[in-house]
């Protein structure tokens, strides 16, 4: 099998047709889910799913291929060049693999690798995340800013690749990242206009509300519900977060059960997640900031993905509608003056 | 019975007790029900309702009173000068009137009047309604703006003393211009961060979004639906009012498709009064903007009326909880720079 | 491909086994969905789904076709002769298009060509049509009967051939029709028993309540919601349309707003739809009339499609239940005298 | 305390003011509650509430009173023609009772009496009983007939007196024969536009559907849920009727298993009270008219109501709304002809 | 077709992959649906569905077969050894039968049979039958105890047979007895801690309450809802068992009552198919017995079947949640003694 | 004021009518709310509610009166011996206060004094407490144990006294203590039945589930929410008491997740306030337990509150009924033997 097989993307795999049967393909992809299985005959395979960006697919390596072992030890989560032969099995691709090779966590970096993998926004996520250390110092009180800072001493990298969601809103490679910048720039444009709120625990409570997440989620190209996450909750463990470190930073007791209450009765309504009901007014702020940017992620990432031969996207479960994604007619509108 | 007497609000001549049976009093109350009924005896009598910002108590006057004539003229929703004297029936204020004085409307504006009668916003109306024009001047886009303006010269002196709401969020008067005028200030501030929100349908759509509330409530001092409220609600009655100067204003059909699209959606959910969900980036924008500064709103009010001697609020039903209303501990915070 | 080869609809084509690969085939169907999109290699084709009243199938088209260009001419919602030949491509049907003729207007009127592609009532669509005018001319109000009178003039043609929805009850060509004139029958057997009820008003409600629909469902033979229904949605477009028409036949301000009302009302909760609660007589009848004729009328269709081999009908979402369809034992019931 | 004392209603009662106290007066009134209490003295008392059509009111009785032994033997739900003398204890009325005379069986048909002690239907319940009557003997199949003659012998004359609901439609005396006849009526109306109905079914299953309402409300005076009606529920009431007697009259299964349904399942939904979804067409039938008759009952008993000098009536819960109770302008209508 | 084939069972079946194209096989299955049809050449022909334990596959029979009129013989619900060639079509399993031997009832018993057939409970049917018969015996009130004896007289067998739901709880062979003696045992266990909970009532209802799903349930291997089951529920059906077999044993009135409301609310909340609430202590705890080993059944049930390489089983609907299936570390919890 | 008037409970002082006005009167009372507020003229007064287990009535104190300062040092829920004189004013019981003397926490002990204040369980809770001690001890996991000794070392005095809700099951003195040890027994009497249970983990989540209500509901005598409770709710609360003694008890990891995930999902749904759905075999049957027990502890409360004139209880939100509280008949049921 040659070197200069072109790497193919799922989408183009499954756009093969039977004719194309035993063809020789390579692709780098996802090792989504890898079970271990034990047929009639005692032997043991594995069941798995393959991905990327543009789709996945299911199949099957026993115990006898030079595959199984390099899987094992690359485990679930992790990225593999495949290459093998294109077959269909009972109508669907289900392609027998030949090769398969790990690639090094510095083999990731490379251009277009991730890019391929995982969707991920528009924004870098370099730029984002040194956004995010700015919005952290501009926090005027001390023992508060310490607070941020030690919970992201301690969880800041898995944060920084997080989705903000399995499924809906920012369900992207570093979605949790760019929600929260979002959030953090709405805040402050905000805050002039509600001075009854105060600005440290708004801008705290904001960039703490979904810390839970970065343990709820679990793999950070395979995502799943972690243990902790099924048996806590991303609420619960981000107000474990917060309040572990508000106590290590010895923010005072007062300040720390409002900040605690941001993160509790972030979610809205008790049958959404909230702990709580929010009943201060930094925690109906940032209560109703994350309702708005989780919208308007929706929207935005409908737009992304709009098709031009059409008016409307799909119907989006989050707007229980189909967006319109055409532009209205004319010149585009100059920003607002101010 | 002396011009001198100082007027009392309600919750002075309720506070009375019973030993100040028959003491004169007068005070300034608006007519809050006016209701005709006759006696066993075939008399005719009124049974009425009157009250001030502070209160509010039930009475009758028959039609041999020369009260009775003054409040026929009146009518309901009228402000008048009441003299009378204290006295309880079965258990409840229900002083016998002896005099009632309708105030002209321009009388209404003498310092300290409507403030005794009715709430109001802090910030003062008449600068409210200024930034209103501002806003309206920003829209760049010709016909849109003039189809605003259109809405605003049929129904603008209504709407700038209308309540946002009957009970809930910006219930008082001037509370629609309030809200209204702080969504906008919301939007602008956002719009730089949201760009694939067209400016000037988002702000037209928040001008207007409302709009039709001025014809659901009826009554400038005493609230109540009106007939058309009843049988269209506040929802088609914008959306007809946008309908109506969209075409007048000659405003391309695809752009006030999306500005009506924006009033039928803003309530957000079919069950919370919304015609259809939003499905454009404008009208998920304006929806979003719109709960914000309604729960917002509760929040403003609620630590305005804060009782100093207790840390939390009543429970407010538009929140499902108290609010804590004292502030956190410390100095105030600095406004964060940036 | 000889011109003798008789036209198989899709059920038949999908009962053929695998072992009938490449026989040749000629159908009537209709294009239900036409979407053009670009291979990897550049080359643009269509996905496509043909189906008649039988059922539906996909299959692709690529620009090297001689079908492509008929078909891109033709359109969505055109009615084809087909003629390929049966290839299953991964498991389904999926044959090879040789030839596509679309069909003229005209030819669509032949006997059984529309029967075969779309489902449709009972009743005859002309006879039931010529009942629907004699409603119209029963409205004695002559505002009103002209205010009727010029909604259909406007959108009768449409509205003839509409289902009244994409699901659920009457979800067939001229269903719309049909369902109102059911409700045009039930209104007129029951004025007699409810003399509260205004037999003008009732009766103009009822012919108008629904034409919102035929705005909302676009295509006649391949039903989608289109931009104006999922903007405004068809409770709004058929008050709009009420509302044109009442104001050109100067019909009395009071009386089209309780026409407008039935029409904004009928749906009977806001969260199914309705702008506000049926507050007439008028509405509350007409809003009931209509809840029955749609069950009713799943009631009738499953009647018609029963299974004699099977007591019970398959489950219908819209009773949340199965149907007995088989008849009480004995001998039919005479007619009830009264 | 002379014999001439006219009667007075408790509306009369309630107008009088303070002034009036140690007036005498004479009423008939309904026992709507009594109470046995023991005071701190060890002597017993009744806690009573009185009451006619137009209000109640309460009061208490001590054993060394004359009446006291009167109303013992009276029991609740008597009518008892009182003497007393006005008092107002607490701000409230509460005359101090003279003398009970409990009021014969007989003497309740007298003119006037029960139409001042109770609400009830505009149409004369003798006449409803009777038209009642010719639709059991509509019934064709004999042994349906006869189930449902069955039911009636054994509880019509508690059903001719029952109220169809504590609250909502039709709440008054002979309401639930009111409400069943217009049941009936509509049914022989629509028979016609919907042949797949059984006539037969259909009309038994409407006379019997709501007859474990006479069961489940006990008094006719005073109206409460029994035991029985607590713990099965009229639905169930209701089946165990139809079932018992359906058996007697020695009614087909297959028949007696559909009235059975239409019984159990007329409520609509199980939220409701429905044991089952309706899944025959005559189920589905009678379920649709048993809701379109009880919201036009709110209707015209609203209408009925009306206070002229309202446009609209109160806010009416089992509509949601309040009720435009004007007629239209112009002429009333002629009635439609066909 | 040699007669020692071993016989597979439908997991191995669908393992199988395209390869073993026409290899012969044998199995054990149970005719799970069996649709009679015509095609279009006016042959009948079967459309069936086969199964056992591990999973289920669809075929067609035409009727110039051999197997057609063994299966027509057998009918739904028979178990049949099976014999045929391995075939896919259109990607699936569709094996071409060549012959099919029902079962003899007898043959059913054989070691082995029934256990790979259908699902059981792990504890054996037959002592659990005879615990149940304990469990009556335990009933002191002689009539009470005769009733709910009559009852099993009447539907044991079925009910011995019968799973507990088609979907969710103990929804398997013997999964109603098991559920029952599961409640009886709690029932037992509980009843010296609520001492106002009457014992026989208590225990009589938990035997009683789920009788209906005997009727409601029809076919021993093959479940679905019979023409009783829709019509009138498994509730009703309970209740009418309970009062016939009352009635006959002369349970007095008021006990027969309590007994009937135990089985009319054992369901909860109306919306989960509960005729009233439960009102007396007697159904307010068979009810939170039964919702505690419902709930606990879905627990053991997924422990029974946890796989150990996961530590968390799949979703369970039943439970909203997937169930941490893996023990807690540590050597096993002793019995705590008391 | 003469030392030996006997003491009256609130019920008695409303049973007075007016014609006892300025009789004099001592009673023992709780001060249930203690608001300071200012009159129009500057002066200070207390606008009170005092109550015991009977009722509860509001009156007013200025700052002239003896009984001011005393009220002040006494302070919100304390118990105070007062005298004054019967006064009714605006129709209420508003008596006029001469003396208010606190008692010392001492004096509550005294018989009889508490048992009028408050409702308190049936059982003795010296005995309850005891026997929880015990339920302590019968934890065989050392660690496990020793957290939950922790916890109770630290909140156990204020949990022997709370109730168990404000308003619902166990909402009296002492409920949290005695709904927690009826549990305790339910959960031993269970564990042999469900093997599957972990028993130390059952037992301790039971013990520890609701200690969060301890700081949740603020006041011995005087229940309200706490502000921990409002910013944080029960269930938080008591998940951190549970880890902070976890930890310091060094219980490994995964058994205090379990322990955690008890509390945190105990409340069934997440709109009942659960922060997740309870997901591991303990948690399941402690959930249920807490509900079977909430449930019957309702009946048994109406039991004892049982008016032996009335065969039901008034409805019970709870149950969403009223409960049938006579007893069926004949002789009471021996214990079941078994």
């Amino acid at each position: 099998m040659p070197e200069e097989l072109s790497l193919l993307i799922v989408r183009d795999l499954k756009s093969l047709d039977a004719g194309q049967h035993g063809r020789p393909f390579a692709s780098l992809l996802v090792v989504k889910k890898l079970a271990s299985k034990t047929a009639s005959n005692g032997n043991s395979f594995f069941s798995l799913e393959l991905g990327d960006r543009s789709g996945s697919f299911s199949c099957t390596v026993f115990n006898d291929s030079p595959v199984f072992e390099a899987l094992k030890l690359a485990g679930e989560g992790a990225v593999v060049r495949i290459e093998g032969k294109i077959e269909f099995y009972q109508g669907r691709l289900s392609p027998r693999l030949a090769k398969a090779v790990p690639l090094a966590e510095s083999e990731l970096g490379a251009p277009g690798v991730l890019d391929n993998l995982v969707e991920t926004p528009p924004e870098d996520q370099h730029a984002l995340w040194q956004e995010f250390q700015g919005f952290i110092d501009a926090i005027k009180h001390d023992e508060l800013r310490m607070t941020v800072r030690g919970v992201f001493d301690e969880i800041g990298e898995t944060f920084r690749w997080s989705p903000a969601a399995v499924a809906m809103h920012h369900a992207y490679r570093h979605g949790l990242l760019e929600h929260t910048v979002h959030m953090a720039r709405v805040c402050q444009a905000l805050l002039p206009l509600y001075t009854e709120v105060d600005p440290g625990l708004a801008l705290a409570g904001i960039l703490l509300h979904d810390t839970g997440k970065a343990i709820e989620y679990e793999g950070t190209l395979a995502t799943k519900r972690s243990r902790r996450g099924i048996l806590q909750g991303h609420v619960v463990l981000g107000y474990q977060l917060a309040r572990k470190h508000g106590i290590r930073a010895k923010l005072d007791a007062d300040r720390l059960e409002r900040l605690e209450h941001i993160i509790l009765s972030h979610q809205g309504e008790p049958e959404w997640g909230a702990a709580v009901y929010a009943a201060t007014p930094e925690a109906v702020f940032v209560s109703m900031i994350d309702n708005l940017d989780a919208k308007m992620g929706m929207v935005q990432r409908a737009l992304r993905q709009a098709d031009p031969n059409n008016e409307f996207s799909e119907r989006l479960p989050g707007l229980s509608s189909q967006l319109l994604t055409r532009k209205p007619p004319g010149p585009p509108p100059e920003q607002l003056p101010l």
